[in-house]
């Protein structure tokens, strides 16, 4: 077979960038793999371990005559690397990313890419809590779902383009859906974005108090905390920019969250079990539509540990 | 070896307590397993899964002659019990139980036991988010801390009766720890209490938003989300109890919860990026003591789906 491109150029290899690449290597996605990243440690690390054809300080050496070109840097450089890139970047090639945050990023993309270039964003819904070129592996976007955005268009080439970078995600065993990008940023708010900030705050605020030590809080974290901790351990640059990126959706679904929470603490100081065991029976059920569509099953995933 | 209990009963076969009859089984702790259950339901499935030699709906017929009986009903219900069954104590029992809850559910069972019963209240740092008699196994306790929260007292068959509830403990493959009830309560309201009523409050408020729909939350919450999914599916009426059992030290520490994610929020509105970059560092250093310190190997627990 054939493969979808001739040179796939990854910008930025951590967690993302380098599973993309082994995926690419182990299905025959590309003929060639070139990989950029800014960071000393990283290339030496990629070297090491002998992740694609060639390593790149400069990302435009890596993207030159690249067919797709995929930024896998954390959310805010994305535009900056765009602007880099843009001299280099070959006539009729994709340029997308794999970041959280998909309207303000596509924006910039699309603003820095020379005409005849098709700006695709991009985001894969799977990760880790780790991070690093170390972490990736080729089957972390397996069974998981991976939303392009594209600009609105009737161009042929361009939706036949949209079409090539689908069929590249299912060449990595994920199933594609295409969203607009505010949808998507508020979909994530809510999915994701929340999830995270939430997290990390409890453990936050578990770390910071004084009647429980932080000794006790780690040793007796079985009970709930623990799983808190996993997603509070994620990649902090990337999460600080998907928070300034995201400020609008997030602020929105954080409100909305605030009020509950104040009904619920309501309901807990005036002793209205009812009220509490209605949620609680409710949310329940919730869980079992999340298992009934088979989210559970697709492993490795965002959640589990493989430490 | 002589089992350490002649006969246990257990009140109440849940997810808990048909977890501690399996383990008493296979570890040989007791000569005889007598089971309460006031639920129907729940009586028919203990006997079709030959759980326990006998199986009873009142309670008093199963603990009499027990020189152990566990309470491992939801936590409110646990001083009623104990109030049914005082007559049918045997003199010298170890009347203790499993309620994520100890302050009020020890003096429940302190003021409703006779004279001569030794009241130990307990609670296993372990658990999944199933719940029923089918859902235990004998090795839910493995690994895991089981704190036990005696009242003060010098007296030397007291002190024998603690001695030998840990050692009960220690045979279903937990470690024991002594704590103040009061302590225990606020420990557990951060490392458990809270997490719960966090995860329950994020899915009913992503649960009731118009803009994202709720198949569009189950089929993109691999983002985060369905782990507090897991949380939040989670026995309602013990949760409910649990709540209003230990409203205080909930309140308090939720307090302090809404005091950062006010800061947090406040953050992200006025683009202080340094400063989540900093949380989520700390949150990080966080995570790396709790795999540190092992809390990761020891499976199954909560927080893994074995369904």
């Amino acid at each position: 077979m054939t493969p979808l491109f001739k040179k796939i150029a990854v910008v930025g290899c951590g967690l993302i960038g380098s599973s993309i690449v082994r995926g690419v290597r182990e299905y025959g996605l590309a003929e060639t793999i070139a990989i950029a990243d800014a960071n000393d440690a990283a290339r030496a690390a990629i070297a090491e371990l002998k992740l694609g054809d060639s390593v790149h300080a400069d990302p435009r050496e890596a993207v030159r005559e690249a067919d797709l070109v995929v930024v896998a840097t954390p959310p805010a450089a994305i535009g900056a690397v765009a602007e880099t890139i843009a001299e280099a970047l070959a006539p009729g090639a994709i340029l997308t990313d794999v970041g959280s945050v998909k309207e303000s990023v596509g924006q910039a993309m699309a603003a820095a890419a020379p005409s005849g270039v098709h700006v695709i964003p991009g985001h894969p819904i799977s990760g880790t809590e780790r991070s690093g070129p170390e972490a990736g592996f080729s089957a972390l976007f397996k069974g998981r779902w991976a939303i392009l955005c594209p600009q609105p268009s009737e161009d042929a080439a361009y939706l036949a383009a949209v079409e090539r970078l689908a069929a590249f995600w299912r060449g990595l065993d994920s199933q594609v859906e295409l969203m607009e990008a505010r949808h998507h940023d508020l979909v994530l708010a809510v999915t994701s974005h929340l999830p995270h900030l939430i997290a990390y705050n409890i453990v936050g605020t578990a770390a910071d108090l004084e009647e429980v030590t932080q000794a006790e809080v780690i040793k007796f974290s079985a009970g709930g905390f623990r799983d808190f901790t996993r997603i509070a351990a994620s990649d902090p640059v990337m999460w600080r920019d998907v928070f300034m990126l995201n400020k609008d959706a997030v602020l929105e679904i954080l409100g909305r969250f605030n009020e509950d929470l104040q009904a619920l603490s309501r309901a807990i100081r005036w002793g209205e079990a009812d009220k509490l065991q209605e949620l609680f029976t409710r949310t329940r059920d919730i869980r079992r539509s999340v298992i009934a569509v088979g989210q559970e099953s697709a492993e490795p995933n965002f959640g589990r540990d493989r430490s």
